[in-house]
């Protein structure tokens, strides 16, 4: 019945044991969107920095997720019964019930496996919150090996009207597998941080499709189409997010006694050009310090931390060992971040 | 950087501080659903078990879980700003985009203390799987003091024309608050356990809303007001979930010692009459061994356990230092369970 409470801000000796990701095969060029909506050529990689984005055709949440994950167990070498945890953190979802978690379990042919599976949603930062999650049921011996699928579909939730949204967004999916590193490696999870500020919850937001407005409010006159599709107040969001992040990271680094800048390696959050751009300049980051692969992927929600630092790997411009910071705001409105040993 | 690393079932000293219930004030008797829906007298109290919910006028779910926290709150003797985490646990909610967690924070007029929120989404079982996701939060460090709220809302999601499910359900939220127990008391989470079967997903589900079939299809003539309700298969639900129930049970108590009949008190999900009157039957539990308040509550989704528990605390039926079981089972199709030392 003892344990021994470790300290705040402990280290974990979590290691992402593989990735994987997956984008649904069809994509969409900008030039097509400018031509739908009447923009100008070159108005959207402008705008919204991006060239191509890829938009799930018929595929659901739950059939990305599960093609990720199989790939992330293939990478991991393990199968998936040995896994103990599916936590899907995405947000958006296949149906209001049941929650996603299930259904990837469904998708991967293993619906009588009876692994546990539930959803953290944390809109675009719910893998980080996921990782965090995972990093203390590692700690307290809960689970030994968990995935954390991120999957995402916004392409149906589009307002063709709102350019600057409707231009930024795009699909896709990504996972992780995680475990404790094997003594002597030196793979850890070092420090993670959230702060949500509920005052910014409108700046980005779907009206429509819960209990606020019912879907089955579509059928009256008063409600919209444009009611159940995204909305998001880009400059409200910068600079709510930018007057945080600054105490933000200064206080994630504390107990660290090492800065964003030392990190040999940065994953924002695919936020926006605008974000990108500001952080990079505001936080002197060097070019081959962070990922932005914003310009053929857009803003995928949750999986665009998991799917950038996928590609970070894929690239070799992550090493074993590396001090890797994962950073980003979303919805809520949330700042987070994890700093950690890969 | 060197921790602890405690074993797959190491109790965690979790003492739930305090408790906080809300129901919304409008009430609705089986008596007027019944002529409502052309059912004979008596008959939704014989099949649903239900006499009475709460089904909320123009609350959100925020404010119902506000509500719940706030009484929470003074129940533990904290301010808001001792929090450290608010863990929103239910599977309705306000809006797709954000997650409500952001939302209770807000509705508490707290939209500016930055204190972390997310949600944790495993519909009936919610608040079972964010108490554990708390247990090792608490455990690792992580956080200290911790806010789970289930604030459910099903009422604007019913199907008339499916009276099993629409007589069942109620709208309810309740919150408790977490943290570890001073040296010397008893209080723990002892063990918890929560198994998926993803084969079982489409017993319990609201179709529409989501991407896999989006609001905005409901001005489809294809699409109809009944696909964006909830639906239920009450005899599937209860063979698969009592087909795993067994089994879980032995698993969970096993390295416990004692098992389910053992334990001072069991608060089980307020599921179904069907549900609760097999459980009492198959495992035996004593009348004053377990709270049934369906009658007045109706099935509340992921609020119903810990409304129940708070009932339970509340009529002094349960006391520091009882070993407690939390029992459920949820779409997904999931089975969930805690043992804890109250």
């Amino acid at each position: 019945m003892s344990m021994n409470i470790t300290n705040a801000h402990a280290s974990v000796p979590l290691k992402i044991l593989g990735m994987g990701k997956y984008l649904p095969p069809r994509t969409v060029p900008s030039s097509i969107l400018e031509a739908q909506m009447g923009l100008k050529p070159g108005w959207i990689l402008q705008k919204s920095g991006v060239e191509v984005r890829h938009w799930a055709a018929h595929e659901s949440n739950a059939e990305l997720g599960a093609q990720a994950l199989t790939e992330a167990l293939h990478n991991a070498g393990l199968a998936y019964e040995e896994l103990d945890l599916i936590l899907n953190a995405s947000g958006s979802y296949d149906y209001p019930i049941p929650d996603t978690s299930c259904l990837i379990q469904r998708a991967m042919g293993k619906g009588r496996s009876g692994i546990p599976s539930f959803t953290i949603d944390a809109t675009c930062l719910s893998f980080i919150a996921a990782l965090d999650v995972a990093a203390s049921f590692l700690a307290s011996g809960r689970y030994q090996r968990i995935a954390i699928v991120s999957a995402e579909i916004s392409s149906r939730s589009l307002n063709l009207d709102e350019k600057e949204s409707a231009t930024l967004l795009g699909d896709g999916a990504a996972a992780a597998i995680v475990g404790l590193a094997p003594e002597g490696e030196p793979s850890a999870l070092l420090q993670s941080r959230l702060e949500t500020y509920g005052d910014g919850a409108m700046y980005t937001y779907v009206k429509g499709g819960g209990n606020v407005l019912h879907p089955n409010a579509r059928a009256h006159t008063e409600s919209h189409p444009s009611d159940f599709t995204f909305h998001m107040d880009g400059p409200k969001v910068l600079g709510m997010a930018f007057k945080q992040l600054r105490p933000f990271l200064k206080a994630l680094f504390k107990p660290l006694g090492f800065g964003l800048r030392d990190c040999e390696f940065i994953v924002p959050h695919q936020a926006s050009k605008g974000a990108l751009d500001t952080a990079r300049r505001l936080f002197r980051w060097r070019e081959d310090q962070y990922i932005d692969h914003l310009a053929t992927h857009g803003n995928c929600i949750a999986a665009s931390i998991p799917m950038a630092l996928y590609d970070a790997i894929d690239q070799n411009r992550i090493s074993r060992g590396d001090r890797v910071c994962l950073l980003g705001t979303g919805a809520g409105l949330s700042v987070g971040g994890l700093v950690l040993v890969y």
